[in-house]
């Protein structure tokens, strides 16, 4: 076991030790290339392999057929909330949105200075899911009632809403929702492959590097080529020319010069992944951790959580004590035990355990040991 | 003397060596943290402390007075493009541009599409300066014909053109031009802390980390407070909220999550040039470097420079050989005598060497042994 703390922030967080290992081996001196990854012009061939090969990996890991590009940007999903709908709000200038949180209530703020913004559905009221009472903001509507407008540009949905710690388990059926024609995007920022996603399901799929994919600074859009090159044609007018999906497309994410690092360190990243057995592994990992720390919440009559379980995040798990004098000393027990940045957002309050795919099952252990500790402590 | 190859790539280049060990030795463990800054979340004190000191040190190198602020940002110059117009042309939308070669040109080729583009000076004709022909781009346009409107937004200039070799040895006097409530703005992607400059004649100054200060990802924007709150006010509408200037203010550069590594770095980067001597210290080591190589090239009738020679850059040296035939040669022995990437921009031709602050003397000096060793095989 290793000595490094057990960190559970919301990202930028914890990275695999190997992952960190191998920069630290490389910073000098990369593949015998004598230079550092940092030093490398990335017009160079040595930067161009490397580059190659780590979009070969993400293709690979992310299953993604031949007819969707990824496009390597900057300025993380909060660039995104207006650069999507800079480039894909069209002529009608319509778009829905679906609020499940924090993060979707940003995106459609943003969306709202472009064009006509719709919510097709909101859970920005408390409600009654499986005859449980759910506050705001811990459930995804149900899908059945979703109103979809059949010609808008797009429908929006935030797939983890990393601070309520609400996941989709499943996705919109956009036919079944009588909008067959509506694109569907989606903000993956905090669980891009800590799970098989069938992308094929979404037009376009965005997020930050910082939680699964490596370090901040780097943003990836998967997108379906048909979507700029038949329907939306081209972005709002206005739109900076080097966050224009199709010139960054057509420049290979290289329209200006790209974080060549932070993309080497997603290629490390990507390599781990692949090493431990590929996102089905992960998907396992991921679970066994969800279902030890769920486990443990929901067998303690002291620790709550409020996230509907059909609705429950494997990768940002919010729960709350009985007492609110009692976070600090359980914040600093953790903190003396090497467990780290466990205070929740201050938008929900209480306590939230970050678990992205580099959290080990051994950080998960000591955390149910110090829930249990504590619980002891206090009774 | 190190084993390490010389870099004369344009950006990303060389960094410090020790900068490097450094990042190598930090990489698992800051500072005793027991974590990577990679991994820390930008919202917590450690990586606060550290965002503090990077900033603090950027100010002092820079000599920055009070009312001046630093923002950090992402997307690089080629995202400031269009940036700069949308938070800067105000209601008249009237913006003065001068073009002195590639970067001017892309700053006002987007600028277009926001406002009415003046042309204030050019240098895209031949000219004679100083008694001597001057192709397109290789020289200042003379000040005292530049023609500034006196009710323009801003007036934007490129500093250094990293693919011309054209670098500004004298600002424009706003009073003189007729023009003392313009503005002026500087894209300082290529010299930043190259030498001392008086940052206070500027209104706005602005760049990527990639050259003089780090690795790509990072974009810095340096500006007169006064501009945005007296002046300006608010952006044009459709501006990305994550890039309006007042919001990256109000929020210390964490409107959105920063590149926390590539701050970190240009945090060492600052270190070390503040360990050399500071940023006079650059200035003496870049002249005489420039002095060497401009002096070899000068000496010589079988290699040609171009730029007019009180425009020449210290940063970006563009140099040509008598036949097109011999560069595949030079490039060749260049690079097995460890000296990369002195080919010259596609744009322009020819050789180029790139010399900011990390390359050192030895560099120069084995490129001077290169130069001559060439000249005699073809003699």
């Amino acid at each position: 076991m290793s000595a490094r703390p057990f960190n559970f922030a919301a990202g930028p967080s914890m990275l695999p030790e190997s992952v960190l290992q191998r920069a630290a081996d490389d910073m000098l001196n990369w593949h015998g290339s004598g230079m550092s990854v940092m030093e490398m012009t990335h017009r160079g061939s040595v930067y161009l392999g490397l580059f190659e090969k780590v979009m070969g990996d993400f293709r690979r890991l992310l299953n993604l057929p031949a007819d969707y590009k990824i496009l390597f940007m900057q300025g993380g999903a909060t660039a995104q909330n207006a650069l999507i709908p800079l480039n894909l709000l069209g002529a009608n200038r319509k778009a829905d949105y679906v609020n499940t949180g924090h993060w979707s209530t940003k995106s459609i703020n943003e969306a709202k200075q472009y064009g006509d913004v719709h919510l097709a559905a909101s859970a920005q009221a408390a409600s009654v899911v499986n005859g449980l009472d759910q506050p705001a903001f811990t459930y995804i509507p149900d899908m059945a009632n979703w109103d979809v407008r059949p010609d808008s540009s797009y429908l929006h949905i935030c797939g983890n809403e990393t601070i309520g710690g609400v996941e989709y388990w499943q996705w919109p059926d956009m036919q079944a929702l009588g909008a067959p024609d509506v694109p569907l995007v989606v903000d993956m920022s905090s669980h891009i492959l800590s799970r098989p996603i069938d992308v094929t399901r979404f037009a376009l799929a965005y997020g930050g590097a910082q939680k699964n994919l490596g370090i901040s600074g780097l943003t990836f859009v998967i997108l379906n080529e048909a979507l700029i090159r038949d329907r939306i044609k081209k972005p709002l007018p206005g739109c900076p020319t080097v966050f224009d999906y199709r010139k960054v497309l057509e420049n290979d994410s290289m329209f200006n010069t790209p974080p060549t690092y932070a993309i080497y360190l997603t290629g490390l990243v990507l390599e781990w992944i692949e090493a431990q057995g590929g996102v089905a592994a992960m998907e396992a990992k991921n679970r066994q951790k969800a279902e030890m720390l769920y486990g443990a919440l929901d067998a303690s009559i002291f620790y709550r959580t409020r996230v509907a379980k059909n609705a429950r995040s494997f990768m940002n798990v919010p729960f709350y004590l009985p007492d609110e004098r009692l976070y600090e000393p359980f914040l600093k027990g953790a903190q003396e035990r090497g467990l780290l940045n466990l205070k929740g957002h201050k938008a929900v309050g209480g306590l939230r355990a970050s678990m992205y795919n580099a959290m080990p099952i051994e950080g998960v252990r000591a955390l149910l040991d110090w829930l249990a500790v504590f619980e002891k402590e206090q009774a």
